[in-house]
Order: C-alpha cells, then structure tokens, then sequence
C-alpha cells in the first residue's frame, strides 16, 4: 500500500485510473519562486500523448493539465501544486469483454489476486496512462533544473538498433521524426518496422536510451540510495520496462579493470566515461548515459488464450486503440522519471553547502 | 544524506567504513517470534567473507557477528536488531599512499568532492565491506520467509557463460565450487578464467543470475513501488553494479507481443514465464528471476595514472589484497538483498488479509 | 519541503490555498473492498463547513467533494484515492488590504520569510480551509474503523469548563447543540459567551477532548512512533492548537506514583485510566481520551495595529467573515485526525497477525 | 514496527533493551566536517546517567558511549555514525519476580500483548534507557546548531511550581542544583520533596520547561510537519510524557484574541510571545518555549497488586534501584529530542536557500 509517491524532497503523488474521471497528482517539495513555462509543461504531454502520429495508438485524448494549487501569480509558491487530467476518452465499452478475463501478460490476474477487486476499464490502475502525471511533474523539474541538459531518444526498435554512441549524435533531432531516434536514416527504419508490425496487428519491443548532461558533481546519497540506484528504480517503474544499464552496463560484464578504469585528466574529469558519470552511487560532472529496455505491449490485434476469472480459457481478440510500440511515446515519460530523480536529489544535495 | 536505510517495514539501517572500530546495522521491523538459526547466519557472513578460496582476495578476516539487542532467549522480540562487526584485519599502512590520491574509477573523487572529508583507507565507507552487513540482515529476511527459496548463481565470468536456463541447474551444485556456478564443466572454466586474470594482474566483470521461487502472489506496490523496481534498486546499490534485467530483460525488447505473451493455465499459472513472475510489478506466484551485471574490479596491481587532490596526475599500483572477481563473493550479497525487498513486501501483504 | 503527507500505511496528501480554485487530496493506502457511505463523509464535511450556524463564521461554501479515483461501483479498489473540492465562495477582493501587510499572530510573516512568496488570499496555504482535506479522509477512516467509537466533543470555550468527566457525558448529544458540548446546560453558557464576544468583535479559546472505545490492543510502534505521541503531532498539526494532553496529562505530573497506577482486573482491564489507554507508547484497550487546546482566532474585527513588509506599522481592521471561536467547527476536525492516526496503525499492526 | 528512528535528514534509529549487551544507535545524515566535542557529548551522558545524585536511582552505570564510524580524525565525514553503550549493571536477577508478571502502568502487558514476547528484565525496551543513545545524537544535533540555545529546566515537582517566567531565570544555574531548577529557593523545595517521596518508598511526577532561542526564522513544514507539531512528537515519545504544550498553551485556550495577539515591532519581532516563537508551524525568530508533563514512576517500593500472564492478581513490591522522580534525568533528555527536531528543520530549509 501507499507506492504512489515518487521522492523525498520533490515529492510526486500520483492517483487515477483509465478510464475514471481524472488522473492527476500532488507535486509537494517544489521550491518556491520558480516561474513556470507552462507551456513546455503541455509540450511535454503533447509527446506523450495517444493519437500524435500513424505509429502509435490512434485513441484521441487532450491531455490538458489544470493546476489547482501551489502556483501563484505564475510562480510555484513552495506549497503543494496539485493537479488534474480529466478523461474525456473513455470508451467504457470497450471493455466490456475483459470484465471477468485475465489478458496475458497484462496486470489484470495480479491486480484481481491483490486487490480483489478492480476497476477493469482500459487496465484501471495499471495503464500507462498513470504515466501523464509523471510527465507533468517531470516537466516542472526540468524546469527547476534549468542547467541541466536531459535527452531521451529511441536507441533500438525490435533488432533494429541504432549503432552511433550518443556523443555521436544531435539531439535537435530526436523530435523532428515520429520514432523520437536522432538518426534520420536508423529512425525511417524503425518507422517502417513499426507500420509493418502494426498491418500484422502485432507488436514490438525496443530501447530507449537517456543522457544526462551537466549534472552537478556530488548527486546521490550512498550507499542505498545511489544515484543509478534510484533511476534504476525510476525507470523500472515506467510500464512495459524489463531493464536498466548504465555506463558500461552490462557489456562492461565482460571487460577487464585494465580496459574499464576510466583514467583522470587533470581537471577531474575522465577520458573515458564507462562509469557513466556515476561513482560509488554518486554523480562526477561527467556526462550519465543509461538504456532502458521495453518489452512488447502485450494487446496483439490477433486471437489468443485468456483466462476467465471461473478458470475457463477463453479466446479473446484486442480490442481498442493501442500502440504497436510503446517506445515513442515512452521518451517523454524517460525523461520526465529522470528529471525527478535530480530534482530530489539536487535539493538534497544543498544541505552539503 | 540520510540514504543509509533500506526497505520500509523490514527496514536495515547500515554503518561503519573499512578501516574503522566497526561496521553493522539495526534491523527494524523484523516481526516477534522468530526463532533464529545463528549457525545459519553465520554460513551467509563465510559465503562472503575474504580469504574464502585462491580466486578471491587473501585478506582474512573472521567476520564475526555479535547481536546486541532484539534477541531474547534466541527469538527476535520485535524490537530492533542492533549488531556489531568488528573489523579486525585493517592495514590501513597498506592505503597511506592513497591518502591524498584518487583512484581511477573508485569512489575516492566523488567522496571527496561531496563530503570534503574522507576515511580513505580501504576505501572507507564505499568499500564493499558494508555489505556483510546486507549478508546479515538478509540472513535473517530469508529466515522469515522459509518457505521462499532464493538462488543465485554465477551466470558469467568475462564472455564464459553459463548458456543453460536456470530450469535446467541443479541449485543444490552452486556451493560445491569456489566460483559459485552450478554446473560444474563450466565453472571450471570460470574458475581457470579467474586464475589468469589474477596472474596478470588484472580484474575481470561477471554476472550473477538469481532465481525467486515459491513466492506468495500480490506481492509489490504500484505504481511505483513495483516489486521488480525495488528489487532493481536493491540490486543496483551494490557496490560494481552496472545492470539489472528480469524475465526476459533486454532479450525482451527485441521480441514481439505474439511471441512474448505467456499463455495463462487453468490454475492461473501461466505456459511460458517470459513476465519473470511480475505482471504490472506484482508478483504472480511464477519464478522470478534476474540477472545482474558487475563491472571489473577498479583495483589492479598494474602500473596506473591516477590524480592526486593538487591536480597531477600521478602513476601508481595498487597493491592491497584484492579480488580479481567479485562475483563469486557477491552472490550471497545478490541474496540478501532478494531477501530484504520480498521480507519488506512480505510485511506490506500482509494488510490486504 | 514535502510536509504535506500525514501517515505511513493509510496516507493523506492534502494540497490547496484558501482562495485557489480547489483544495483537494491523496488517500494512498486505504484497503480494498471497503464500500463506502458518501453521506457519511459529506456529512463530517457539513458538521465542518462555514455558515452552518449562528456562532461560526457567516461565510457560505458548500463544500463538496468530488472523488476522481480509487473507488469502483462504490468500493474502494485499493488505489488512490484522488479527491477535489472546489473553492466556490472565494471574495479575492476582501483580501486586498493585506497584500503587503502581516496581520498579527497570523502566518503572513513566516510563510512570507520562508516562502520569500505567498498567495495572501485568505491565508492562502495557511488557512484552516485545508482541513476539509482532512475531514474527507478521516471519514473514510472511520468508515475502516467501523468498530471503533471516536468522539469528540467542546468540554471548553474561554473559562466555561464542561467539569464532567467523559464517563458522564451522553456523546449522541453532542450534535444535538451548535457548539457541540454534550451537556446542554454548559452548551447554552459557550453559546451565550460566543454570542458576546461575537458582538464584540472578539474572539475567544477553548478545548476539545477527545475519545478513542473499543480500540484493539496493540496499537502503536515505540519508541518513537507511540500511539500518543502521533496522536499528539496530530493534532498540533490542526491550525491554532497549543497543547495536547492524554490521560492524567497535565494533572498527573502533580500526583505520586502510589495514586496515579492504574491496578488491574484479572482480565486485563484497569479499576482506574489514568494512563489514557496507551502504556509504553501502545493501545492497552482501555478508552484513550486527551484534550486539545485551541487558541483564540487572531482575527478580530476590532482595529489592530499590523506591520507592513516595508516594515512600517499600519492600522488595520480586520474584515471578512471569521469565526468568533474556532472550536465548534474543530469537533470533526480533531476526530478526522484521531482516525487516521488509528488506521494507520491498524493497518500496521496486521504485521503482527 | 520500524517505530526505531527519528528525524528525515538527521536521523537517529535506535536499537538496545535495559539488560541487554548494550544500547546504541546510527546518525545517518550528520553534515560532514563537524567537529566532534567529545567531552561535550559525554557530559550529557552524565546528565542523564544513574547515581548521579541522592534524588535518583542509586544503580550505578558509566553509560560510556563508543563511537564505530561516520568520525575520521575527529570530524564528521558524513557517513553513519555507529554508536554502542554497553550496559555494564545489569542485575537480571532483580527482575526474576516480574517474569510473569504484568506491572500496573508498565508496558509489560502492552508489550506482551502486542508483541507475544518479550525481554522482561528492566523493562526491556520500554525502559527509559534507551534515551540515552538520544541524548548521545542531541548532544551531536546540538554542536551542529551551534548558535541555537537550548535549555530546559525543571519548572515542577509535584504541586510546588516555578512560576517565574523563563525570562525571569538564570540559566546557567540549572545545573548548580541536583533537581535541575535555576531557582535555587525553588529548587531546594523541590529537593526536599523528593526526597520526603523517596523516604515513603513513592514517586512524584512533575513539568520540565525548555527553551530554543535564537533559532533561525523559517524551520517547520506546513501543513502536516509543524514545527511544534514535531516538536510535540518528540517530547511525547519520551517516556513518561503526558502532555505538551507551547506558548500561551493551555492558558491560551482561555483568552480572547484582542489579548493573545503578538504585535509587531518595525524590526519582524513581536512585543509578545503567546505564540511561543512559532506561526504557521514556522519558527517566526522570537523564543520557542514549550513545557512537557511527566507523571510519576510507576515503580514505587510499596505493596501493590499486579496481574500474572495466568489471569490471576497476585501481589508484588517495587525492587531494584528507581527514580522517585524522573524529571531531574530527563532534563537532558528533553533538551536532546529537542535539537533532533531542530537539526533535521535546519538542514530541511537549506533548500530555501
């Protein structure tokens, strides 16, 4: 119980369903006198949100924010900023044929076997459209970390990777192509792999991969609370996320120390960065990089088993409007989770001043 | 500041640096009326403990541990579990040439630069030391839960790799061999890996695979409070970690929904377990299981360039007693640490009945 | 930062400015399955809002609550539960005259210093208006305490004292007069007082006692977290309280140890209670019982001198609509924190069972 | 369960029963670089320690605190500081009688009852003893405010009262007498009274007075974490406590508002202090006072009926070495939860800044 808080110091609460009347939050801990840009805070829900291109679910939702508290005059006051996001999508019956059944590999068995009773409208609590809250908070913790430079973009789709290291990459041009991968070329591919999977009505997993840059040195309070530690829980919390690597990750699994040691400059920075700008669970200056993996949504537009709630295995076909890969729409939430965790962290880190 | 505590109702709370009087750790939380099998808590300490095999380091240090409160006529009481171990075998002569040095890829720089102030001998609080006091927390976690079986194995040891999933491993082999991999042809092989690389002076990565069975369904807080990302947490506050993946991890997002989805059973097991026994961060009564990637070792008694704390960089070797892999003595650390986040959701369940 | 958040298992999160456009909350951790009594909970809500009588403050607010989330065919689902109740009675322009000024033994100055801004409309954050947050979550509480009797009652308003002790009182009268004294005779003298110092255009203190029957045994987590002692963070926590005592409280520092102890019947049960029901920080089962008390409303409709924040000394008067004495409307108020403060630890003493 | 620990940034958890092996305790989130006043600290452990003088217990305990870690070269590094307080006097033996035995206004049946098991000697951990291992971390919190005053007195024993205003006193002649009253007329008094208490083979409770001054403008979290309101879950946690109150207190609840208002000064201070230093639940600059009821001992040397663990009523007589009164003892102890607070507010409003 109570899992839906995110943070200590810049604290976010979530609440809401699917297909209820709202979700929305409380962001308690925003330091005070920060004058909000709100739109880059919708501009960070317009990438999340369904319906913005052909490669992903074709449900049409606004997501508008409304602010209700804890901002005055433009500026956050220190107080708690909460918040709303009404449904206004909800196709109820959509849903009636998944009243009494478990869908595999969906949350609808646990959430039954927990709870006991559950909202089962579009995955209740469980859809990822809890993640809208998220972007919203991390889009005001971008703002409070103005310095700090955060960058997702779509690193494999299926076994089509992008190869380049990130250092070899523009991010200017993560948005300018549906798929949100930087290389034009690499990007044309996944979308057409998307578009493929999708006629089949089939669905594919894929990468993400997230650089942090500027960040101040001394983030992260070891030795529980490491700073990779708590985005790899961050990211391990976003929907459909099976796992996290960061810096050298799990192919530094196979290297030597000889290889790995990332030598000093004068300066404190390294020549190399297979730590991944973290060590000992604490930021050094340099850049963070890690990936995030997804696996394939598991509503496939095609026939399959599923389980009543009397034990009868029923055929059942999706329904609805889902994406035929989440990753696209998962960079906002990728950031936004990353975002977070600095902002918790950076005001932990001024009791050191 | 503050991040020395882990898990919310079976909650460990650690201290204590390398080199000084002590370290140890209060267990709050651990229910009354358990009776305590102290030989067993000691077996953990010895899995882990220097000095154990030629491919681990040859520091020896008993490692015992005294119980001072919590405890009454050999049952917990409720009340906290406060324990002492002492440090017995500390050269700290071994680390005065480090007094004023950092270590390429160690934790000496970030310390330094966010406390200011650093025990440096033996790496102080970032050496890996504290984790024996995990080892006796979660030595006490998997008392409580006796009727889960927690194991982890050596999946890898540079690029050898134990191929075989872990359905087809006999768990009872891990222990019969110093690298901790239950199948013997290809521990040998790791073993011989390790013996070079200790030869030549170097240090060399592995993974650690760990396998949850019998695990009560319900278990895990969403939305983010999932079991799996706090048992990423968990895993990630490891000293070298560098991933963390469960069920079918980054192989997963390579994957298509048709082929990911695991069919349900009947009884609600389900055909395939490619979920990794959570579904929307629940557990769902399936084996869990993960895998954990660790860097090589920092320390290798080669010549390497290092920078002091006047900005030169300056050559040394690291001399100590080290181990050139971690991972044959990481795996009851793996353990424990399993055993502290399921004891914590075990506790956390318990509300729902 | 982040002091929004009352509970640990059953947690409320509040948010919201006096004159904002809602104040509303976060219920995390109510247990599933609960079905819920929505007249109930507006009814606590009523027994809160202004206007309801002549001897509160005149303003009119209906206060109603909108539930977003967590609650399914009227049954809690186990996940959040979101609420919002709009502000609809907010005069902005009442409050003009105290843009730059802070009104004596208010909390313009210290939000001002702390916050370096604040939304001065009605007290912004700082207005008991929060409370109605309150009020809805611990009627749920108490909904999940159904065998819990939790009554609160006015036993002072200036120096008129209700004399009686608890065991004399008849608690359904309690509601049967506007200040909520369950001895009519001493509720008409607290009436006539208010009326005067009403006329006045005064202000005036009181006290609220409390009582807790037919709690279990075993509540409460020493030795910081004691029963009483979240009692009493509770209710200092309700604007204007100065002070909180259980049992013998203040009265039992003046006695011996031979008069106060508290001898047992044989099944557990004690002749006297001047422990309050709580030893060692726990439910004994006994009626717990403590008082609370509230200073006078600093808003008095008489001229004051107040300090402008260029630091000049201005007259002022004060204006608006305010309640001449504050406890009648505290009475669900303190009731709704006492039930939190039980469900909390009743959730946490299933870990026992 | 997990009620061990105190405070979010500094946070002291605590483990240790009376006749265990020892007591103790970790400060996790002490600011690096403080230097350690060891005598300091070892002199509130005298404050607080047995034997000290004829009005205490006669049993006789060094209470000598070992420091583990988290202290390098006698500063602060920032890491966890380990602590142990052996207990060196125990005598089991003098608690055979009380095994089975439930004390009246003890915690033995509350404890039993909660926890199914329990260490009887002494109290266990219910004992006042464990205050010491808080009286080590207040005497650290203390050095780290450095400039914050703190100082309580003993304001009453029985019914003989120090009435004068704390403005009136002399603080450094709190410790010139063994009751801890800086009034030594009143003291005296309050000496002869115990001791006439302890000839009878009684105790006696009695008030202590505490307070803060200089304490920065701006501490305290609204709404929930009030700076009283945390204050007031400190002294409540202490054993013994039956009450609080801050400010006009109690008395407060008798006044008008025309009368408690605090009016301003050009300069922010206030020509009154009803409010006790605190607005809003934040400290507004002026003197915080509070005062703190303790009822008497609960073991007195007289014949008294108890309860055995079979239901029957048997009759048993206070042994061992206790308090006739606790308050000269607890002086320290108040002073030390009181910086606790203090600390962890301290370090929370730096990120204001």
């Amino acid at each position: 119980m109570a899992g839906n808080s995110f943070g200590k110091l810049f604290k976010l609460t979530t609440f809401g369903e699917s297909h209820g009347a709202a979700i929305g939050g409380v962001i308690d801990g925003c330091p005070p006198g920060l004058e909000l840009d709100f739109d880059a805070i919708q501009n960070e829900l317009d990438r999340r949100k369904p319906g913005q291109s052909e490669i992903v679910t074709q449900r049409k939702e606004p997501d508008t924010v409304e602010f209700l508290s804890g901002i005055f005059e433009g500026k956050t006051t220190g107080t708690p900023i909460g918040f709303n996001i009404r449904n206004t999508n909800q196709k109820s019956k959509d849903y009636a044929h998944i009243k009494d059944v478990y869908r595999p590999s969906h949350a609808d068995y646990t959430y039954d076997k927990k709870y006991g009773i559950r909202d089962y409208r579009g995955g209740g609590r469980s859809s990822a459209r809890e993640t809208a809250c998220r972007v919203v908070a991390g889009a005001i913790a971008k703002q409070l970390l103005a310095s700090v430079s955060i960058n997702a973009y779509t690193s494999s789709v299926g076994d089509i990777f992008l190869e380049k290291p990130y250092q070899a990459l523009d991010f200017s041009k993560t948005e300018s192509n549906i798929v949100r991968c930087p290389d034009p070329e690499v990007a044309e591919k996944m979308i057409q792999r998307i578009k493929i999977i999708r006629k089949e009505g089939d669905t594919i997993g894929g990468t993400i991969t997230c650089v942090l840059q500027n960040v101040p040195v001394g983030l992260g309070e070891p030795v529980f609370d490491k700073l990779h530690a708590d985005l790899g829980k961050a990211m391990l919390s976003i929907n459909a996320v099976k796992g996290f690597e960061y810096g050298s990750g799990f192919c530094g699994a196979k290297m030597k120390g000889s290889e790995h040691n990332d030598l000093f400059n004068q300066d404190g920075t390294t020549k190399t960065n297979l730590s991944g700008g973290i060590q000992g669970g604490i930021s050094n200056g340099m850049d963070i990089y890690f990936r995030v993996a997804f696996k394939p949504v598991a509503t496939v537009i095609q026939k399959q088993d599923a389980l009543d709630n009397a034990g009868n295995i029923v055929e059942m076909q999706g329904k609805g409007r889902h994406d035929p890969c989440v990753v696209p729409r998962a960079i906002p939430i990728v950031e936004a989770m990353a975002a977070l965790v600095l902002a918790d962290y950076y005001l932990l880190n001024k009791m050191y001043n």
